[in-house]
């Protein structure tokens, strides 16, 4: 368990952050986020694999090579994708305003944006709110940035913790937003997570840390089984921290990834329960694999059938549907072999039912929280995805979040 | 455009059929059918590729290597797959019991199952079923066979063609089932089809047929991204037109191949407009892909997208997710050189929107029927996947299958 403390990414030293409404969102929820170093960072971070890439993720994923960066801007309620090149030059004069707003080169500045996809941003309104966006940063700002950034989301979702590396405190924080649009396959969904942190570390180092610790916690959520354009987590480092740098492979390496997975899986867990129109919390965890890509694949294929998702809001424990999905998940699957839970209850082995009172599985299925198991009797691997059910709200949010 | 004539599976000559309620189905509808050929036939099939495989599925796949049979008995309501060897053993009962009151041999009988996984078969019902069921066959039967196959349908989907093969005139009559866990890879879903000839033709060049119409047709729908332990295609051939020999390659091959797709592309069509909860028809058209396999691949990403079924429920002309779902396709994209249209209207060139008159767009996705077209801009194949929106009257239906 990781030492959690209060607040979010401007828990570790030296960073402030804000958010406000700049005039995206019809409904004038916060909308604009800005988080800030006061030092240069060390600069890590992962992008959707979607072949349609909004601009920010494609500026981001160049300026990320050189491995600093000072802060990060992020629009909520528009992803400025699909915007054409006048959508590249609107991201362009984000970070030009902000740079001249913050005093620090544009090239240290990362830039951010979730909603929805192929509509112009209303660049006006954006570039007039910076300035004060950037005047009002402060530790207390945190929350507003959190609040900023989320879309369909209900709460925000920060988090916050220390560990010590060589007598010093280190603290890392972290903001997300999920909701929708959200099936992560490297770091997808639009998903969004900016983590800040005061530890030395490199940026090399630091990325092997973000790049092991996305597979198994935002890698294993899905939502819908789409895939966004806009995905992003971003780590910055500041090193105020003090600690002897943190390298590759030692005690202090694994702690700080072992801290970073656990933030990851509770923002991952923050997104599921926040999802749109999800009445349950899923865990599918997959044991006896024959390798750790089988357990992954199967878990995600499970998370993401529709017909199982439908039974889950239903309270139908049709394990049937577990059954179907786990056969075509691509992963090496012997069905005489594989044994399925819902909850503590073995229902299915050596290829056939166990016979059970239906009202035990009646009442595993009708739980808030659910957890069900598939061991494939294949080899020693395992994986855990998270999912929701699917309710008809969620049909509801999505049939009208354009207009 | 083929020459459809009335009937189904009893259209061509030598075949009979019959459907009745053997007490497997709680709402008493006919959940027992079977097909029937005076003369032995040519057999061929497609089945799912799913790794749990339904026992039915076993056993044809290994019959059909044989290249014979003569009937088929098929029953609805319990899929009787992750039953254990027991349901093997139900299997083979109802092959047993099929053979004695058909009085030909058990090897020349295909079997297929539909329904809920994982619950034993009534085999007594069935069993007491099946010499009443045998009894009865005749050509009126066909309708009676066709109702005996659905499970959720709403409607049979029957079809029957006429062809002039050397001055013989062939018939094709089939029937067919979905409605869900509909995404076939191969031939998947729980997707019935049986077809029926009296064509001269043999087992190898019946399978060519089959193998390549599948692909364009029952493999380009998709309702609910699950795919089923239970699907398959399966072909008999009677030899009864007493047609010149269709060969592979000739040109009674290619118009036996061809109607066999017509036939097949509007089983697909039905199967899609009587799917779950469906309220609309779309036809998702790629065009100027670089080769067939991204056609298919970006087609079907499309038409699998839950936020775009969720978009078309609501009438919301959402593009957005169009582009999103061709992006996570996995075929080889270029943003910049895409184009989408909904219905005639073009949206998206250059990377951008086009303005458009939002009241336009919202009457292309009012329609019943919609169509969408993705161009590439890659290369000049291009594919058709046909898919329906997603309601909460999806979500309702299978939130209560099982109970």
């Amino acid at each position: 368990m990781i030492q959690k403390i209060r607040g979010g990414v401007t828990a570790p030293k030296g960073f402030t952050a804000n958010g406000l409404y700049s005039g995206i969102k019809k409904s004038k929820k916060k909308d604009l986020a800005l988080i800030y170093s006061e030092r240069k960072c060390s600069a890590a971070g992962v992008f959707t694999t979607n072949k349609v890439k909004a601009s920010c993720v494609v500026i981001n994923a160049g300026k990320i090579q050189k491995g600093t960066a000072q802060a990060i801007i992020a629009n909520s309620g528009n992803a400025n994708c699909m915007t054409g090149k006048s959508g590249f030059g609107d991201s362009k004069k984000i970070l030009a305003t902000a740079a001249k707003s913050l005093k620090i080169p544009e090239k240290e500045i990362l830039i951010a944006s979730t909603g929805v996809i192929g509509k112009p941003l209303p660049i006006k309104n954006i570039s007039s709110a910076i300035p004060l966006l950037a005047k009002n940063l402060s530790r207390a700002g945190g929350k507003n940035a959190a609040q900023a950034i989320l879309t369909t989301d209900h709460k925000i979702k920060e988090i916050a913790a220390e560990i010590q590396v060589g007598g010093r405190n280190v603290r890392i924080g972290a903001i997300a937003k999920g909701a929708g649009m959200i099936h992560p396959v490297m770091a997808h969904a639009t998903m969004l997570c900016f983590v800040t942190t005061d530890a030395v570390i490199n940026s090399q180092v630091l990325q092997k840390t973000v790049n092991e610790s996305v597979e198994d916690t935002f890698n294993m959520i899905t939502i819908d089984g789409d895939t966004s354009t806009n995905d992003m987590v971003l780590v910055l480092a500041n090193g105020m921290a003090g600690n002897k740098k943190i390298v590759a492979g030692s005690k202090d390496f694994h702690l700080f990834e072992k801290t970073l997975k656990e933030i990851f899986v509770n923002l991952a867990k923050l997104m599921v329960k926040d999802a749109e129109g999800a009445t349950k919390f899923v865990e599918v965890g997959v044991t006896g694999a024959k390798n750790k890509h089988d357990a992954r694949k199967t878990a995600r294929s499970v998370a993401s059938s529709n017909l199982l998702k439908c039974a889950l809001y239903g309270s139908d424990p049709n394990w049937g549907r577990i059954a179907a999905s786990v056969g075509y998940s691509g992963a090496d699957v012997d069905p005489w072999k594989m044994r399925i839970y819902l909850g503590s209850e073995l229902v299915l082995q050596n290829g056939g039912p166990l016979k059970k009172d239906i009202s035990i599985l009646n009442r595993v299925f009708a739980k808030k929280e659910i957890k069900i198991r598939v061991d494939l009797g294949q080899g020693k691997e395992n994986a855990t995805a998270y999912t929701c059910d699917f309710s008809p709200e969620y049909v509801k949010i999505n049939s009208a979040y354009r207009t």
